[in-house]
């Protein structure tokens, strides 16, 4: 490992000096952009390597004492880094939401670095600032469609905001909810409102017991964080049951009168645009009418699925979303944008006023400045990847991708149904499913078994299919995720399934036949698949028997 | 503008072809990584133009329709956004805390891009995991120098967490403070703690009026919007006077009984490693005292000096750091990385596990998912950015750059003060100061001015300030920021002040002499240069004759 000079002088060179074409580093970048396909497939290692191994070359706590020569250092990241990381371009890494990305993404990074832009404040940012907005009234006029007066009126007005630009989802779900909260319980004669005097001071003044969200089981674990943080307490959470993964709206009004009437106040009902476990849609046109018996705030977690709004032949499952106070939307999901760009948008202009802050040497009154109604401070200008993409898409592309997406997941579907070794848990409302794998004679003996043998067929199931995914994930050829559901036909007993996500563009029906075919090959040389079988001969037989 | 074909064919382009090398995309990459300074000097316009202008290229609230061409896209970003960003490199701005970044980090966000890792769970980022947690643990060597054994034990054990790395300070900020919340309002026989029960629970459940957090007036904007997240509300930030620029502890400890006696908690001190405005530097060592006194945490804003901790020479501006409980540091601000690098550094690897979050399919109890202990879910692999450059600078790297900024704030400094036109308001402990121009007939006649003179000549140079500022900024040849502070010399009048930054490595003394060169011109080409001095002679004249 080579040691820089440290003097002055070499430390310029990092500053103002570019890195030789020949440079390892250099290489890299070329590679990248020649073809990306081929750098991750050459360099990332698909050959199991446990984490503690790994570790090893992540272990020391002390700061490098002496510089190191940068193509030493590119070498070092190869071997350390990119060889053990995640091959999230290649098409059958279809277990979570990271997919490939189109080609410009790898230049504009650079652009973006290059620029290094503050959108905290205009003057670090300027031009950045209106993008940012505009992007933010795109997705505004998708969700909601207002006229043109309204967006002439809003889009750059320095005393209103279309939305909240976030690194994610999570912060874009905070902060929806800490608007809400700041708008419920704002000033009134005799008190200051609850961002200046606090939530205990606001209980009291509004005479509320607890707050409370109401959402599926479904809902991301983001709510659960943001509850947290607001103050409310995760136990104000109320996450109802959904063996048919999607909130029931009599059951969300039921819970939410009961809640009321114990002396509670709900401040949110949140809606699922595309679950995160299956990809289901709640139905939120209903639920938005709750809400308004509720006389709550309607949020709607759309991360994953707001893309479909894109498409004009999918949008209708997303029916009811104008209604929504605020949208969560990621960039980085559905719209093909690299990791860290999420995005509250509120219907109401002023809304975003309930977390108005100001301060002297920036956000000063009557500035356009972003900062000033975000949770986060300094940013980067991920907006423009957002804007780039937007662009270069355009919404006939981005529909294209949509719809191929749920195509993709619907014949991955009818590929699963028609396999005997495996069972569909839930089918795709959008390109999200899962599935289990299961013996045939299980499945036959889950048809007739009693309850108690239901849940030993099932836990055994359930360890099959976490042998499965780890061995395939271990394996390293493909990657699909595993959860744990309630499902209609197990009663409310959890089972443990196969979670997929048809997002990457690259990834082909052969793709898929050949993760099933690896699956049930994994599976069926388990000792718990022979184990199965003669556990569901015993069911079948005694059932036949009673 | 060229309208691209829609078709999958053509979608299925932008994620499997490279750019071609003679595209408008590839020149502005060539160009970025050839000479970025030579980039930017070309293509960001200097001469003025209003946002209002710029909001123009940015007004359309529809989503663009059809695809784009890349090439024809690139035109429209070097003309609309890129004209119109802010030339961070320059030597000559110096008015915000972003520089000049090493060139290394352009083939770096190319690499980030490239792997597009989702930091949130150990599925999504493998390496990345343990790279994370190696330069959160470094980052707590830097600071608390804990021996081997204690690294060995921490450094990657699950159950642990020896900080957050954030999107940026503010939300580190949040994070510390909310772990120091419910850490101070955990369970107890009978009570689940804040985190479940919520706030106004734990305020009955702990016999708590409020719970505050004591901080000085120079207190970043973020601990506000803390305090108003996190439920305590905006008036229980305590933050106290300052003329001197530093928290006084008997002031902090003062305060803090006062509110204790009064039925309240106080929940911390923040003590503030380098301001955002004058970069001033708490007594922290004296402030973890008074917190221990107290009984309550103490937190370290380090966003920006932390970085002094690289030198040897220099880091005994932060004694005392090492009693913190946390501390922010900023990787983007001294540290000269991208935007989007924020760090929470606990003490106590404990800490973390009063906001830790499980889900099903992802953050399992026992994993070593980043995402359980984070306010973030998804994020970027902003962490290999910190630590390649930990690497390619070194410790002793740092250490030049820390040192020299210091030596040229200090450097410039003097100039000020040996310049007849312009009156130093802070000298720099760190690499920032600010001052004001000030014609020597005003500042004479300061120095005899009965208190209401002083305030009618000091509210004449504060529009003297905002006029040359603004009219500096839109020359657009360099740029320096502006604040109110209050001053020892002008009692609890706060004065509008000129705001610089020393941290590129790419400015000179000649840089400098010419900005003030310009201000003075600036200065006295204004009407109110002339009113003032007419306004001191006749304030001299008055008091000469008193």
């Amino acid at each position: 490992m080579g040691e820089a000079q440290v003097s002055l002088k070499h430390l310029f060179r990092v500053f103002t000096k570019p890195e030789h074409k020949d440079s390892k580093l250099a290489q890299i970048e070329q590679h990248l952009s020649d073809n990306i396909m081929d750098f991750l497939s050459q360099h990332v290692v698909t050959k199991k390597t446990s984490l503690e191994e790994i570790e090893q070359d992540f272990s020391l706590p002390a700061v490098p004492e002496s510089p190191e020569f940068v193509s030493s250092h590119a070498e070092s990241l190869l071997e350390k880094l990119v060889a053990h990381s995640v091959n999230t371009y290649s098409p059958t890494f279809i277990g979570h939401m990271t997919s490939a990305l189109p080609y410009f993404h790898l230049p504009l990074s650079k652009l973006l670095v290059g620029l290094n832009q503050n959108l905290v404040k205009i003057e670090t940012s300027k031009a950045f600032t209106p993008l940012e907005r505009q992007v933010l009234g795109m997705m505004h006029n998708l969700i909601y469609d207002r006229d043109e007066p309204f967006y002439e009126e809003y889009l750059h007005s320095a005393r209103h905001a279309l939305g909240a630009f976030c690194s994610g989802g999570t912060i874009a779900n905070i902060t929806a909810l800490w608007v809400a909260r700041n708008k419920l319980l704002g000033p009134q004669p005799g008190f200051s409102g609850v961002a200046r005097a606090g939530l205990a001071a606001a209980y009291r003044h509004y005479d509320i017991g607890n707050l409370g969200v109401i959402c599926s089981k479904r809902g991301h674990y983001s709510l659960s964080k943001a509850v947290d943080a607001l103050g409310l307490g995760r136990e104000q959470l109320l996450s109802l049951p959904c063996p048919a993964q999607t909130l029931n709206p009599e059951d969300a009004l039921r819970e939410g009168r009961r809640y009321q009437e114990a002396g509670n106040k709900v401040l949110a009902i949140v809606g699922i645009g595309g679950t995160t476990e299956t990809g289901h849609v709640d139905p939120l046109d209903e639920l938005a009418d709750v809400a308004k018996e509720l006389g709550c705030w309607f949020h709607v977690d759309a991360a994953w699925g707001g893309a479909t709004l894109f498409s004009s032949n999918n949008r209708s499952k997303l029916n009811g979303i104008a209604k929504a106070d605020s949208v969560t939307i990621d960039a980085h999901k559905q719209m093909y944008v690299p990791m860290g760009a999420g995005m509250a948008i509120f219907k109401d202009p002023e809304d975003a006023n309930a977390v108005r802050h100001h301060a002297q040497y920036i956000l000063r009154e009557g500035s356009k400045d972003l900062g000033a109604t975000t949770l986060e401070g300094s940013r980067n200008g991920m907006a423009m990847m957002v804007y780039s993409t937007l662009h270069i898409l355009g919404r006939r592309g981005y529909e294209l991708i949509i719809d191929q997406n749920i195509e993709k997941a619907q014949s991955f579907a009818s590929m699963i149904d028609a396999h005997e070794d495996f069972a569909l848990t839930t089918t795709p409302t959008l390109s999200l499913l899962t599935y289990r794998v299961c013996p045939p004679q299980v499945q036959k003996a889950l048809s007739v078994a009693g309850d108690a043998d239901k849940v030993r067929l099932n836990q055994k199931v359930d360890r099959l299919v976490v042998g499965v995914q780890k061995a395939q994930r271990e394996a390293g050829k493909s990657f699909v995720s595993r959860t744990r559901l309630e499902c209609p036909n197990t009663n409310s007993q959890a089972i443990t399934v196969f979670r997929v996500v048809l997002a990457n563009p690259l990834t082909t029906k052969t793709d898929l036949q050949n993760i099933l075919a690896e699956q049930v090959e994994l599976a069926k040389g388990m000792r718990i698949w022979k184990e199965l079988i003669k556990l569901a001969d015993q069911v079948s037989h005694t059932s036949a028997s009673v």
